[in-house]
């Protein structure tokens, strides 16, 4: 992949009618080409990207890394990636707000995930419709900010139900914003008791080994299995 | 209505094939009844509910004012709203990512819109899917916070290109965060020229008059040219 060109990838909708079969299915394929997938979810601007990059210096270290970026338009992100020497594509949802199973294959695909560990998805920016959309993936992590309120779980249940691993990101901000990690723990853990809550700051670099190391652990046991 | 008491209306999804049609009879049906209908877009934790706050004590000093909450669950907004003394319902949305000109309909009718001058719809925290479907609303204002950082418009065209009135909320932050307004209001500009760009803070109240006083002149326009 030459780092110098955005490769842009125009998403086909699905015409599918079970995706939740069809996610099934793919992490079956998954599991028979060992790649796993990871699904990273939030608000616009929660800091997906740098909390990517950041990952991804840390799990390049095991293993190889792919990361494809879904948005409606543009390719910054991707530009991002690729100028860190990131294994990167662009995925165009042409306007829809979310991916499903059949788009992520496609995208998979694209990326070549037959070659790589870990492949990680940069889901389109929204805490409402990506949560009602398996995408095959066998983690689902979700980001929250400390600016955007520690209040978030409780209007967006649905997503903080389907998050495997809870990130808040941003604490280098904790002071001028009015966040309370302990209420935002309590009611996630209504939403989804088991789920770990990390507090990271991709800008600082604070907590990302640990949040990495649980990462790596679950890719572990998830190649293991499959193995 | 009793603020001790929070009414929480159950949506219905609309049967309408033709929402844009049925958007510009809500229009005119609004215009007979002298009301200005404000759709205020967002992603989660942008500051929707502070700044409506700060923005309905500017507003009721000539107007009589009323806010519709729209979540996929819980009713902490209107909640918020009614401690205020602001006439306020909550809707919930039925898991849907957006509201439509039929919901708004139904809950303009259960706020009493009639009786009111301005209604402030706070739409569901999404900056993807309610740019897709028009409410009716005569003013589409459409929020950003500093901490999402300046290039959404490049990754969110379509929400951006349907404001009539954009405020970046949250300037307090400023310092924290690398945020250029020049970019911003550049993007912005790409997607919708016209709109103008207001800065604020729903915490320390900064730039919010400035922004009630353009509200205050587009409602006189709007009640004039329909009286």
């Amino acid at each position: 992949m030459d780092p110098s060109e955005v490769r842009i990838i125009d998403l086909k909708e699905s015409i599918l009618a079970d995706n939740d079969a069809d996610a099934d299915k793919l992490r079956e394929e998954l599991a028979a080409e060992k790649t796993v997938y990871i699904n990273v979810m939030s608000s616009p601007g929660s800091g997906k990207t740098s909390t990517i990059l950041r990952l991804v210096e840390e799990l390049r270290l095991s293993y190889k890394v792919g990361v494809l970026e879904a948005d409606i338009d543009g390719d910054v992100d991707t530009k991002t990636m690729l100028s860190a020497g990131i294994p990167s594509i662009q995925l165009h949802t042409g306007g829809m707000c979310h991916l499903d199973a059949d788009m992520s294959r496609q995208s998979l695909r694209e990326i070549g995930s037959e070659d790589l560990d870990i492949v990680i998805l940069e889901n389109v920016g929204n805490l409402v419709c990506p949560a009602e959309f398996d995408t095959g993936a066998q983690i689902n992590l979700v980001i929250l900010s400390v600016p955007e309120g520690d209040d978030k779980p409780l209007k967006y249940p649905l997503m903080f139900s389907k998050a495997d691993v809870v990130v808040v990101n941003k604490i280098d901000a904790m002071e001028a914003f009015d966040f309370s990690p302990e209420k935002f723990k309590r009611y996630v853990a209504e939403c989804r008791p088991e789920a770990p809550v990390f507090m990271v700051s991709a800008y600082t670099g604070e907590g990302i080994k640990a949040l990495a190391e649980w990462l790596r652990e679950r890719a572990k046991e998830i190649l293991e299995y499959v193995s």
